[in-house]
């Protein structure tokens, strides 16, 4: 299967920086993006405004996005509500999420973990019945801020239980940036060779571990990782610490690797240096800093 | 054999700081890093005052180095002159240095590799009739920033130098942060398998491989890896981008990897976040931002 890239910046980059960016910037921000050839970018999250002000006007964004690439546009959604709002988009590919721990379900999504992963099923029905792909995204799967280490085999019972509905892929989200390369790699397996499940990982690199569990994730079978170009946005469980991986930094390892991305670095690293310009902050990312090798 | 962990922030990590530490201050940084538990600390380097004025008075620095510990201080020579001083101290070993390609070598050493190599040589043969353990870093083992790629066969050639001279250790530096980690694997793997020599990686997070690099190192059977204490120090060839691998990092991801490093992580990062106020500046490094887990 082919690797897939899918740059988050959007959505989970933006999301919890105070400075909001306005609709026509996030949408230029995912041009930008898709320019540079990955092959997904989420551009997009469907909750409710007074909640997540820094993702107001979801819909505004999908109206500025360039039309015609061959980037797959994808919005995340919590529940129904925010399906409502999707499917009147054009957008192709849903992203729904819950968190694996009910600590964090209840605080981040107000529900327990057994309803949240049955809000992503109701969206995944709805979302194939309107001929979307749907990814799910499992939070915390390596590691919760209030209940600590997570067992691998209740994530892959959850994942099994999202397999079993028919969602198109699952994604180990390292939500706070604690996993180690082996235990990605074994939790990957269990989702690759134990379910026969398309399988992406969703790391943040807070302890430095990001680009080796990268590594891992692919050697377990992994078809597809998320990034954010810059490595923009900070750990919300960590202050003054970063969050997501930069994606110029996944792609370079992996070009300097023998794995080809499909996605021009150097534009990348620019799309990097143009948004630190535009938040007006420096980014996190090493490659964008340091330039690309050789 | 055992994996020792040395910390070169002493001398890598201060070497190229606008701010000069005075040689108190250097001591007790190589103190503190001794009493989290680490194998070796690399305190001084032993070069004309001149050329690297953050160096000055090495002498000074180990007068002032705590004595009795389990921790062994080395002391960082190019040459016989170099060595000359380090044999005037109580040091009981000795890294010397050179770098792999003619343009590295004739910037930072003066010399061409053949004669580089040759001081490196003379200076072992000294170190050891007078008791000391002798290291020897290979500069740019992965990359050069005036020659750009450099080819492992001439790294193992030159190591084999070294080795059939007698050398304990060689050490594979990635002097500008440009080392893929299968890269690292290979070289490695070459001086361990068909060298039989003890094998250490210096490596720079310049482009964020620096940690999935230590894993590749180790499991092809390196016994050394050199950090910095919070990333301590910058990469003179890349302004802005971060040098060494924070110490904190490599024994943050091997402890959560299963190998016990000997090391106190929670002082380490205790001494990371010191060293940031003697500075008065942000370290680089993760996990002394973010904290350890679980």
């Amino acid at each position: 299967m082919r690797l897939e890239l899918c740059d988050v910046s959007p959505r989970d980059g933006l999301q919890s920086l105070e400075l909001v960016l306005p609709p026509g910037t996030r949408a230029e921000l995912a041009g930008r993006l898709a320019a540079s050839g990955l092959q997904r970018v989420e551009v997009a999250s469907f909750v409710r405004d007074e909640l997540v002000p820094a993702m107001a006007g979801a819909e505004e964004v999908v109206a500025a996005l360039p039309v015609g690439g061959a980037t797959t546009w994808a919005g995340l959604v919590l529940n129904e509500r925010g399906y409502d709002r999707l499917a009147a988009t054009s957008l192709p590919e849903t992203h729904a999420t819950f968190g694996v721990t009910e600590t964090f379900q209840q605080r981040n999504g107000g529900s327990s973990v057994a309803d949240g992963l049955a809000r992503a099923l109701a969206v995944t029905g709805r979302a194939h019945a309107d001929g979307r792909r749907v990814s799910v995204t499992l939070s915390c799967a390596f590691g919760c801020p209030y209940e600590g280490p997570v067992d691998p085999g209740v994530v892959q019972a959850l994942a099994a239980r999202a397999v079993a509905h028919g969602v198109d892929e699952v994604v180990l989200a390292d939500t706070i940036g604690v996993a180690a390369p082996s235990e990605v790699r074994g939790l990957v397996e269990r989702c690759v060779r134990d379910l026969g499940a398309a399988t992406g990982v969703h790391l943040h690199d807070t302890r430095g571990t990001a680009v080796a569990c990268v590594l891992t994730a692919l050697e377990a079978g992994a078809t597809l990782v998320d990034g954010s170009v810059g490595g923009v946005g900070g750990c919300p469980f960590a202050p003054g610490a970063q969050g997501n991986v930069a994606t110029e930094d996944v792609v370079y390892v992996l070009e300097r690797e023998g794995i080809a991305t499909g996605v021009d670095l150097d534009a990348l690293i620019g799309t990097a240096r143009w948004l630190a310009e535009v938040l007006a902050r420096p980014m996190p990312g090493r490659v964008q800093r340091a330039g690309r090798w050789p």
